[in-house]
């Protein structure tokens, strides 16, 4: 695994918002993904077959549901 | 990925009832599937695939739980 | 979705009893269901495909697994 | 669904010990499938089915694993 | 299932590092399953199934986290 | 199961950063495979499966939330 970029953006989990939060949840998903499959081409090529395809999309979902749960306990839910 | 429409119905995740957390769930649920397949075309297609198949229903069951479980803590459980 | 149909049935997540809650959390699993296939005819179509898979069925128990947590936790657990 | 049965063993999610928390997360596991599979002679058929099958176990295993999570907080882990 | 056997080894979540902790998560993952197969000839058949198979193994890496989290908080996190 | 390696690199989950953080949750998703899978060989030859597969992929990218979930909760947010 290449591990020259960042995986946690800003190196926080801190947000002003719920919406920064969810954006950084599915960043965050992202990078995993790119950790996991360094080579940029490969991803490419990847892409088009998970978000063209249902059961992928919810999985997805389910990933960033599960890295926003993180987020919003980090930042006290913003209450 | 489009993050030019809210992720976040309202930018919070308080809401005044246990019934408007669970639709907030349903939402957000949606929303990570809009941010991942921008093109409604393919989202509208893809539509009847998953509400008509037995194990794609359960999961999205599952990304909806997961997303109440951090609404209802954010909420504090509207006790 | 239809959202004429109560999604937190009581719009409460307080039960007098862990097997109140248990059943509470079955009921809200399947109407996340409902919500994303609200034809009543191809759930009904659906419901033996499921209830006779050995796999659907676990992760069915997944969903009201992650359900019933977050009831417990609102309950602080009927201690 | 039957609710004739106890879907939550003794109405209580509070056990003496860890084993018999562990036991609980077996037994309610099992529960919602009985739930949502009544006919008892459909489950005997099944059950060979998921417990020769490696994947279906591992799925057994993350049902049991959640179940726990939530016996284990309801007993402040036994500490 | 047989319950003959401790499906918490020791009778307890609380290890003295986060090494023994992690360790007994992989054991209570693996109890399941022999709780769930009790004939021990099946097991050691399924093994080389899900060990060489990509997939089961990050299933596997799913309930290992799941219990994991639980070993984890029931120990304050070792802080 | 070999457990003559580390399964969790310095025996803590405490990190200064979430970036170490993340990249913890990797490692421990990581070795949890190699405990399971100990031959390093049929390692090597399953890793461009998961790694050229989207669903493994997405999968792999769960159970990283979930072991990060753990780690950040262990370092209280890094608030």
């Amino acid at each position: 695994m290449s591990e020259q970029f960042e995986m946690v953006p800003g190196n926080s989990l801190i947000t002003k918002t719920p919406e920064e939060g969810r954006q950084l949840a599915v960043k965050m998903a992202r990078l995993v993904i790119k950790a996991t499959q360094p080579d940029s081409a490969i991803r490419e090529k990847l892409r088009p077959i998970y978000s063209e395809d249902a059961a992928m999309l919810i999985s997805v979902g389910q990933v960033v549901a599960t890295e926003f749960a993180t987020i919003a306990a980090a930042n006290n839910y913003w209450r």
